[in-house]
């Protein structure tokens, strides 16, 4: 390991985005997602399920008060299960005193204010702080006084916490909580939440961990293993780290503590317990995660972990992690990675299917899967800048982390799936998980928050930094400050991605400032050309490397050439054999039947008029059909006729085809012209 | 309708079937799994679940006899619910009054002794008839007073009786035992058995009916209404046929009985009532079967219901009952039939899906449905004489039936996919019903004993008659009893079905027979030959007529030329776009891992090399693969080679292929060499 290249994430506050694309999807979460996703906590959406989020939190601040206010009076409430999602009887009246929604429902809080953190660095909003404050405020009320906090317990009964920590997402309530303040904090200075959370950690910090009579769990929703990394890195304490590695490498050790959990709890309950059939590989808990080398379990679980993996390699220099982190790495882009940058191929726990199996129709690729493979790639950049973690996290972000929202921010996808007949969605209950528009909300709400939450920090996926380098991964237009050995370099980018291959870069300093400027050359650039005056860039693992002095006003232009590519899956995957997708620039491409009409089963690529560089493809700007530029793409196609006899079966003919073209849009653009057939995969002859 | 040309099976007492294939079938039937199916009755198959069904019988004429003796002081049993399926807390201590297993259970007796009636016909066997006999005993001894006769409320208490006709199973269970003991009393002459079941089905008559007082509920599960017809048909008894059509003509009215009966329910158990959210298209009760005109819900019970119209139909002539009849037939035909004869395209209910919803490797295509398909086509042949009919009953019987039996008889598939990897149905929930391997017995044991029934009779789907014709519909080596006028007529007939299409009939007779003898020519038999001295037969609907004098020695030959069939799946049918299919005279081909190696799917066809006619696939006799006569097809294919490199997604080239050959054998004799995967439709260049 190399910790001469280690970089972190730029402080957002020395970032602005400015470029079309990017900016106009930030807007979006700042003006609708974010005030929307406000409405929804208070169970104000008319229509929509409640949240019950910030009703919890003030229903376990009036016990916290009452606690204070009776001391060893108080008598705090028995634990009682009651449902993975506890909703009341009668809707209109929910009882004063009972905990609903889902049990993790804090989270939503949680993730709402972290987006807001992120949003006020962009955007500074003093009407929305206020309403952050006020909300930190019910928040930090229902802390109980030692540091717990988590409703679902400080409601239903602290007797039963940590009793149950597969299922109970408590520890995911703790990372979510991390992350959150920490993004306040870091854009606000207020520290408020941010101590709350450290009193949270120190809490789960004195009651687990390596030492005798401390409890050997782990999360069952992994996320506080890259959190607590975060808080270790703003306030330096190195208790947080501990803990994180303790959760890294505990897991999946012998016994089993999910299994020995489970047996204890029905041993208490007096029901009879049986092994569990799946094992823990649905938590990534069926070995020690140094032995793993499969991506498995369900897909958003298993990114957060890898992500918190990756840091706590980079914290302590552990070469068997970052080992294990390859190997899951290059097992999820080498065998159940989807072209649109999803992951998950079933739904059957939300989970990675085996090595690839990659169905177009059924897939779930879920939304915050994608966001999390983000996570996990910005990680393992931050400890090797080599562009194939960029390349998938570009991949990723451009694709299927910004088709899980409309493109008017007001309805958003779970699941991301790469074939739909929107009559099959309805008729068939294998497709139950799918739907063909965008949903308002959802109950189980994270994909709608993990989008703004990550939308609103992009520029942290675009730039990392070290002492003595800046690395560019994603090209937007704006601005990025650094600080080479106390002297500022800024950064005036000019880029038009992902529509424009041009990249223009122009420096500003008050003086020469000596440093290095690395700047990713995608997978998709064939022959990028870097011209920076005199200077010669070098060239390592897909990054070029620009070093030396700077003056004001020197120029780095990039010229990334955006061919559209034709692709073709590995024989292996099964799904995809015969069958060709597109993609411009890191963009991939589908078609709708908005511009191909229904029965696009029918269409195929005629590939005897496609060269290697997309010669044959025409393309087009186009700023009408969503309201923004994109591109479309039009490709030689033949279209089947229909079959003369309604026979279902018939003896097979040369197939009768007419002239057509296949008119393709951006996948994350689509389904936002009503419902219809949209289709990844185009067969081909 | 043309009353004319009705028809009945022939009696099985009639025939002789010698023909080497369906012999070794039927052999198989009465040497493996009529014993078997005996022990499992009987609980004594070491490993496999329990049947109860024997058992049940037995504690329900402990009852009987009790109430016997008590008379007034005797106190029936409560109705408490069990669940579906009632097991004993422990399996090796059931408790003695207690009824166990699928509450339809008692259906195992009825259709195992159907399979032994029917088997009885061809090979008596006073060891089997005498088991059969003391079955009766203990089952006939279990009939409450009455008449009624389902043990599961005889057991768990009679007041409960009627009040779940959807999902109880009563009428199924009336069905079963009519269809049992009508075979039964044909094949021996026994009647105890058809007395129990005319007082049971006496006592259903004196409860349900148009009648005002009577119950106006249907069987949720159908099979009664074709077993009324034919318990009609032995009898004479009017009322068995008013029965079978008031439930017919019941179904799907206004109010819903089935929803009415929920509703009804749920109040008596304080349990709060919703509609059912699918209605009630799963029973085919959505509407009056007059206005059905899609094949809809679990596909068993809907042939089921379609035979029992069909038979309906014929009975009181009714011509909207029968066009209802024809429209679903057309639908299935059309639009939910795999090439294979299967019926069921999902697991959800197993269902039929939507139209041309026909996926490969998720089907569910139940060997009972096939079955019940083949019941369907013989009911609609015996209405009408048309060599549609008998072609789909022909390939459901030669493909998906037989595919449901291993070919040693013991073991069975329920589900019949067209497509296999198995390691697939192993890592793969969505799967979960998909078998690579076929099974021992099920707990739920309706495929093998429906098997042992269609199997045992197969003679009455290949001969029907009427006064004074004989139709053929498929052919078989044997012999063939008609009394024409008092004048008896046997034809003998050499046939190698389903690989040689040459069948040659001798006729015998003592004295010169008038009549006529009608012989189907298969869709499959382009440029059919049928000679036959001096008579020159009449075609009509896919039939030949043969009418006149026949005289003892005269002769008919058949030339069913059986070209191999190249088959292209209507291009609406998403499944199966640039794919083909195989066929040779009836039989469906597929390719096994066996013949062909691992990774089937990256083989083609190479439709270059292969003419209308079959010219460029070489085929076979082959008696060695599985121990009796098959064929093989050889077929011009090419294989994709493996991508160099290990990237999932690469630019696309042309495929690097080598040439190859598919190797293809009978669909229904695959998954007896070992687990492996399977093919039907296989890509196409």
């Amino acid at each position: 390991m190399n910790k001469q290249v280690f970089s972190s994430p730029v402080d957002l506050k020395k970032v602005t985005v400015t470029d079309p694309f990017w900016q106009r999807e930030m807007e979006l979460v700042r003006k609708e997602v974010i005030p929307y996703q406000w409405d929804a906590l208070n169970d104000r959406v008319p229509g929509a399920e409640p949240s019950w989020c910030m009703r919890n939190f003030r229903v376990a601040g009036r016990m916290m008060a009452e606690q204070r206010q009776k001391g060893a009076a108080y008598v705090p409430p028995t634990y009682t299960y009651r449902g993975f999602q506890a909703l009341p009887e009668d809707p209109a009246h929910p009882e004063e005193d009972k905990f609903y929604g889902f049990l993790f429902q804090d989270t939503d809080f949680s993730k709402w204010i972290e987006a807001v953190g992120y949003s006020l660095t962009q955007h500074p909003d003093a009407a929305l702080e206020q309403i952050a404050d006020e909300a930190i405020d019910v928040v930090c009320a229902a802390q109980n006084p030692d540091g717990y906090l988590d409703t679902y317990y400080i409601i239903n009964g602290m007797d039963a916490a940590f009793t149950n920590l597969r299922d109970h997402h408590e520890l995911y309530c703790l990372g979510h909580l991390v992350e959150g303040a920490v993004a306040y904090y870091q854009a606000t200075g207020k520290d408020k939440l941010l101590r709350a959370a450290c009193r949270f950690a120190d809490y789960i910090d004195s009651r687990f961990g390596p030492e005798e009579g401390k409890c050997k769990g782990y999360p069952g929703h992994e996320i506080a293993e890259m959190a607590l990394i975060r808080l270790y890195e703003v306030t330096g304490e190195e208790k947080y780290l501990r803990l994180s590695k303790f959760f890294v490498d505990q897991r999946g050790q012998e016994p089993n503590y999910f299994t020995e959990e489970d047996r204890i709890r029905a041993e208490k309950e007096g029901r009879k317990w049986q092994r569990p059939a799946t094992g823990s590989a649905y938590h990534q808990a069926d070995k020690p995660v140094r032995e793993q080398d499969e991506a498995v379990g369900h897909a958003v679980r298993a990114v957060y972990l890898y992500s918190g993996m990756a840091d706590v390699a980079r914290m302590t220099q552990d070469d068997s992690l970052l080992a294990a982190c390859d190997r899951l790495w290059d097992n999820i882009v080498s065998k159940k990675l989807y072209v649109t940058g999803g992951i998950g191929g079933t739904h059957h726990g939300e989970a990675f299917s085996y090595a690839y199996d990659l169905p177009n129709d059924t897939a779930y690729s879920e939304t915050c899967a994608a966001i999390g493979l983000a996570f996990f790639a910005r990680r393992m950049l931050q400890i090797k800048p080599d562009s194939k973690y960029a390349d998938v996290m570009e991949l990723a972000l451009y694709n299927t982390v910004l088709a899980g929202m409309a493109l008017d921010g007001k309805s958003f996808f779970y699941v991301n799936p790469l074939a739909v007949v929107p009559d099959a969605c309805r008729r068939d209950q294998r497709l139950w998980h799918v739907k063909p528009t965008r949903q308002k909300w959802f109950g189980c709400a994270c994909c709608p928050p993990n989008i703004a939450r990550i939308v609103s920090s992009i520029a942290s996926y675009a730039y990392t930094e070290n002492e003595d380098t800046l690395f560019t991964h994603l090209y937007m237009g704006g601005t990025v400050e650094k600080d080479f050995g106390g002297k500022k370099l800024t950064m005036e980018i000019k880029a038009r991605m992902p529509w424009h291959g041009h990249v223009y870069v122009t420096l500003r300093c008050d003086a020469p400032v000596n440093g290095t400027l690395a700047f990713r050359i995608p997978n998709w650039a064939q022959d990028a050309v870097i011209t920076c005056g005199e200077k010669h860039p070098l060239y390592q693992d897909g990054y070029a490397y620009l070093a030396g002095e700077w003056h004001d006003g020197d120029m780095i232009t990039l010229h990334l050439p955006m061919q559209v590519r034709m692709l073709a899956a590995n024989p292996a995957v099964r799904a995809d054999v015969d069958k060709v997708a597109f993609r411009r620039g890191p963009v991939t491409f589908c078609a709708e039947q908005a511009d191909n009409g229904a029965d696009l089963h029918l269409l195929r690529v005629d590939t005897r008029y496609i060269g290697d560089r997309g010669e044959g493809i025409e393309w087009e700007f186009d700023e009408t059909t969503f309201g923004h530029e994109t591109v479309k793409l039009h490709v030689p196609a033949k279209r089947l006729l229909p079959q003369e006899s309604s026979d279902l079966y018939t003896l097979w003919q040369p197939p009768k085809e007419e002239p057509a073209k296949l008119h393709l849009i951006p996948y994350y653009a689509w389904a936002n012209r009503g419902e219809g057939e949209m289709l990844v995969w185009l067969r081909r002859k």
